[in-house]
């Protein structure tokens, strides 16, 4: 697809997800450089910048779509001089860009390999929101014979708990979905909770769809291990320099029609931020860490963007 | 109206919240005293205690229930020898009722008297589901000029903060509607939580509308002070004596429709249980106390029942 | 058995157990007023008070034992004239007697009847030393079908959790011994801790067996509620007026033979305190509540003593 | 002296502390009654309360002062009719007044002897401004022998303790003056914290001189008991009905001369609130009490005064 | 000895500990190299490995052991190809085995030199069970004139303790021995706990003798500081890749004989996790680290095995 | 100036403040290798070790000024053999110790930049003593119209406070001063607390002006951030190898004048360490990290000094 008809389907979210931005907006820009007709090396890198630009602006505080834009186009962000050929820049993007979204498909494999070792065995664990992480590390779990039930909230104000209940029933796994209310009536039954991030910040903090945070806070209370299944994609070089993760404020018409409730107001924010010492490990494709060692992750992707 | 109507009224949900119930049931019996025809007075006991049994089982788990009809009708529970005549009994019953439902009233008034002064100038306050007495608290608060805006919950999953948004916007008090999986993004900007109580058990749990307890956990995790407000009513007596108070487990389709999701299991707890460490005070029409305190308001009570 | 006899008994410790020190004592006295052949009011009075010092001084910080005598003797530290025969003494103080020794057994029945209550089904439950209170509690409840496996300590030096497994294997009740180190490793897979008390002080802390604090703390860590068997004759006036709580210092070769480790101190404390706040429930014959309010239960005992 | 001249010096704080206020105020009443010269009761009694007014209006917020005088004017204050001659009522005042008085010696007396025993063979206190009954105790506990050292904080902005340390080293106790900063540094060497109170609301919150919370709070975070002394008079019936204790704001140049800071602001609260859950215990002339039981004694003085 | 010896030894528990099963293991295989008498590469290669799953299936799950048999044996795991000789590979292997146990030798010392540093003048500290790194902190301390007295727990159900005060007393430091349930009865006296690991795992948690996480959690509710002395071979590279630390199982007959308590279980654990959370430091002969650092450690050993 | 003013400086204290100190003497030693005028290399690197001793005398404790001596005098620390002359040495000592002061200026600016980034629109902060870096962050967030008021402590003994707030106000910043017993007073309406760093340990545990640990307990408590902003040559190199960071104390008279005070001991310690657990990022010029990872930054550099 062309980048601009994958920067549409972000913006109107019919593709969504972390990863999955991360993922289309790469694959855009190595279509993009395959594509490219002219033959002067600065203007090709021009335009690639100019493609970044505008995927960019569909989720401007998505930390994993920079990610993906920066290792794809890491070629012309280094100090290339005007030597180049388009043909070099050319076969260097595709590389780059093939090389982010190989190791995405493989650091998702990972993931679920080392995060359902950590899971015991005849385990109960608990799910929020619809991760793609999140539910590889249990379904690969539930196939070594180790997950008896999953407990899934609602996940208001989408639902996004309706897939995941559908798609852990399709195979064969036994859930329960619950109300987001619910979620510190039932923690002392979960051995484990299991959820996925949206960005990790530099200090270890998982910023995840909201109600994260309480779940968390819950599973804490009650000595229950929260592991959250993320990319290293999803580490922010920017809070390494204090950027704060904006949290999104999405349309309140989601909550309730404010048409009906003529005088009161509706908040909607879509994620929260977990501090680190409610998480006990985070799972990534290059092992399983301690939430305040994150540092190191968030400090390998350069900043400096297009 | 009858016990009949009342039973039923109570039974189909149609009158329903902890001291609407107790009431309807203590008018009831006063009714059903004024009307009694016949001149036995045994006979008289006998007809209360099978009307008292029938309004008890339409929510047997409910202690604001059988505390209204405790209170009510005390004459006959209490030693007495056949010597009294049926209008001996009936002008006590009569007398124990209103005397009971009057309190009630006043209860409210002093509940929101005293809890509004425990509300600091230019507070802005969180509450949860649709109570009374907790209402009662803020709107006073505002009243006297010291409520700036309340966040309320949904409540899934009947959503009951619609009727709190709605009941707080007629009053022109600023109010934000909520998903309950947002609370701990929003606690730190609040200034108290305000909720009612379904029960109180005789150790200061408090047992209140599921999501109660993780609101509470967010309060004291961010030093918010958790107020409850409760008529006395409320204290259960039988948890003196080991009672577990029941989690009533309600319709899975207030979730959703289960036939829409083959394979998926649906948990629905009504309440849940808010140990008393969390819990700030407890506002009753008697004063102001600790939790801890609750023994001696439970104690109250009697524990036996018709 | 004569006072002599009792308190032989008690000091050799082959009498032992708050309880069980307690009734022994309550019942010599009431032998003794039996067996007295004087006639001088006074003379029999100071008699009692004699038994009563010999009874104290096998275990002078043993608060149960205070607590038997004094509602023993209840006749002759209230404010009696000389006006009293020995006849009336008599009566006045085998009524008292008896009434405590037959509050005692059935405190022990109500507390295993209202702490069953609290048990949840299907509950595994860990106990720690060897309580009789907390026994009754565990048996009522595997009775009613509620309990699935007991976790019993060891509870060094003097192994008293051989005791409790081989009590409970008798009645064919599933147990797991473990070391008392283990507690926390299996602390999670607990649905209740049930231990006794040896004495409870006025502000609500549990002096128990050493190691209750540590398992109360763990407990809490994860969770898990804490209940306190203890009837009320456990709470202890004296600790109203600042009376800290002694901790007994057993014999150090309950720990090791110090002769085969020369060089080597070693301590050896019977009990500890575990603070209110770890404490979910005290179940007493009075009713169940939460250790703050143990005042009142303490105030109710004099504090004065022959 | 003169209800005018005792007015007075509470004013002007040259009476000061929340027991030698309420004393003095009681002191005054009694001395008022005992030379007033008229014969008509009415006027008495008129003549009376508007002598409390004149002295609760020199402290509007003090509780002890509101509590010495409610126990003062009992004999008014209750129902009594016209009946009551003059001579009546001179003597009832004075019995109750004679009677605080009498009491509030003693009660010092008792909470000396009950915290000292509380304080455990060589240990080292700290205490915090320059409380009476803080102090009884601790001198009281070195007159047994079991006091090693005690840290008092300056307690800024008055520096009350140079009184305290200056006090203390006048009877010879080892004594250390530290900052007010410099207490989480020390905590940990500390057996106890022994505090004062000028008020405890219903549910046991202690609102003592501005620092104490943060000296419970460290404290609490390194397991030394925090114990409270404290009069039964300083318990307040208004918290019971949602009075908040109001924090007086004192004048600014105690901190600072505001002169010298141009733009600057500045705040001088002059007590907080401790919560209850950072108090081990109250030490009260009627006993030791958690401090989760305060609503008992804050329910025993009425709330209604002239 | 040779590498059937050893693992002989190993098996039969006649050596054990982590860090001396480690060394064992690696001399052994250099021992093994020096007397190969084939002139094959490949089939020295092979031989080696052979020799490695020998002495790794004597305790499959000890990490320290694996470390140490992957540092001998990094030549042949690292990209070699056939052109080494016998010759090449023995001298390799010999150097690389030496180097272990020369580095485990020194790192013995860097951690009693460093952790010594942490221990305050006049100290009192708890240890628990038997560990060589814990020892030598606290015997480097004592001969720096820091340490007042060691407090060692029993250590059920081996004793391992018994050899720690014997281990002491010999070296005349004050040392009490207490049962393992007294911990939190004592540990308001300690100024640092000090212990061994067994293992560490990506995340930071501890994994030692079992009760090491009680005490952890005693002294971090007591504020006292907990220092776990380890070797940086005992961090664990698996762990990176989800691995949870299997807690051996032992022989029942340590706890008690179960032919004497027919129908009674026991569970044996020999070790628990202790969270990061609880552990001050990490004493490693590379420095002192926070738990939360200890991915880069457990990252520098390879995971891959023969 | 030369090293001897300079050195005299830092004695006097008349140059202070963990950063300045540490940029004074890096000029200085400039200075000195710029006036040098031997020729024999061997000489100059022994004066100018010589140097380095007698600034480091001026304050041993001082690990800022350690590290600003090691950054300029790297190239005589390394492995440097006899072939360099004076003029390449000269020529390095200038270069290293120029880049250590330019490093300076710009990580001021960075840590501004960065940190202003972590502070919400709207806040109330709250700082302690006076920091140069904490004020940058919170002048940078000021310029960026982010903060409403900051809430600044007096910081006793020395009041730096006042240096504080007359900074602020100078530059029309909201200020309002409080003395150091109002923190948890007015903690739960701060958004952050900014505060700066001494020394930073191995284990992320921040030394700072006495008090600051108190304060970050409260914030702590309330879910208030607690941030730290400090330059990487905070961290300190010899923690990693076990040195506790010796808390300074000073002169008694900055608390009392002694001689008013007879009797009593006075103590005043200039620090504190505020464990890593209270402090949610330290914001230096490489990055925001959570204080769990400052090993990485301790250990940049070396550990041995002339």
């Amino acid at each position: 697809m062309t980048v601009e008809a994958i920067a549409e389907g972000i913006s109107s979210m019919s593709i969504r997800g972390a990863a999955r931005i991360a993922e289309a907006a790469a694959g855009a820009l190595v279509q993009e450089a395959k594509n490219y007709k002219g033959d002067n090396a600065l203007e090709f890198e021009e335009h690639m910048r100019k493609c970044a630009r505008k995927l960019l602006q569909t989720r401007p505080t998505a930390v994993s779509l920079k990610n993906g834009i920066r290792a794809t186009l890491k070629p012309i962000f280094g100090p290339m001089g005007g030597e180049w050929t388009v043909e070099d820049l050319r076969k260097a993007i595709i590389e780059a860009g093939e090389a982010f979204l190989e190791n995405a498909k493989r650091a998702l494999e990972s993931i679920a390999e080392y995060g359902s070792k950590r899971i015991k065995q005849g385990s109960v664990v608990m799910t929020h929101c619809n991760s793609n992480a999140a539910l590889s590390v249990i379904e690969k779990a539930f196939e070594k014979g180790k997950i008896e039930r999953v407990f899934a909230t609602e996940s208001r104000p989408w639902r996004q708990g309706h897939l995941t209940v559908r798609r852990l029933a399709l195979k064969k796994i036994p859930v329960t979905l619950i109300v987001d209310s619910a979620v510190r009536h039932f923690i002392n039954e979960m051995d484990a909770v299991v959820v996925g991030a949206d960005t990790i910040a530099s200090n270890g903090a998982v910023i995840n769809k909201v109600g994260t945070s309480q779940i968390a806070l819950c599973a804490n209370e009650a000595r229950v291990p929260v592991l959250v299944a993320a990319e290293t994609f999803k580490f922010s070089p920017g809070t390494l320099e204090g950027e704060l993760v904006e949290i999104e404020e999405r349309d309140l018409g989601e909550v309730v029609d404010p048409k009906e409730f003529p005088g009161v107001d509706i908040a909607n924010p879509v994620f929260d931020a977990t501090p680190p010492d409610y998480v006990d490990v985070i799972i990534t494709e290059r092992g399983i860490i301690s939430p305040h060692a994150a540092y190191q992750f968030a400090a390998e992707f350069g900043t400096d963007l297009p």
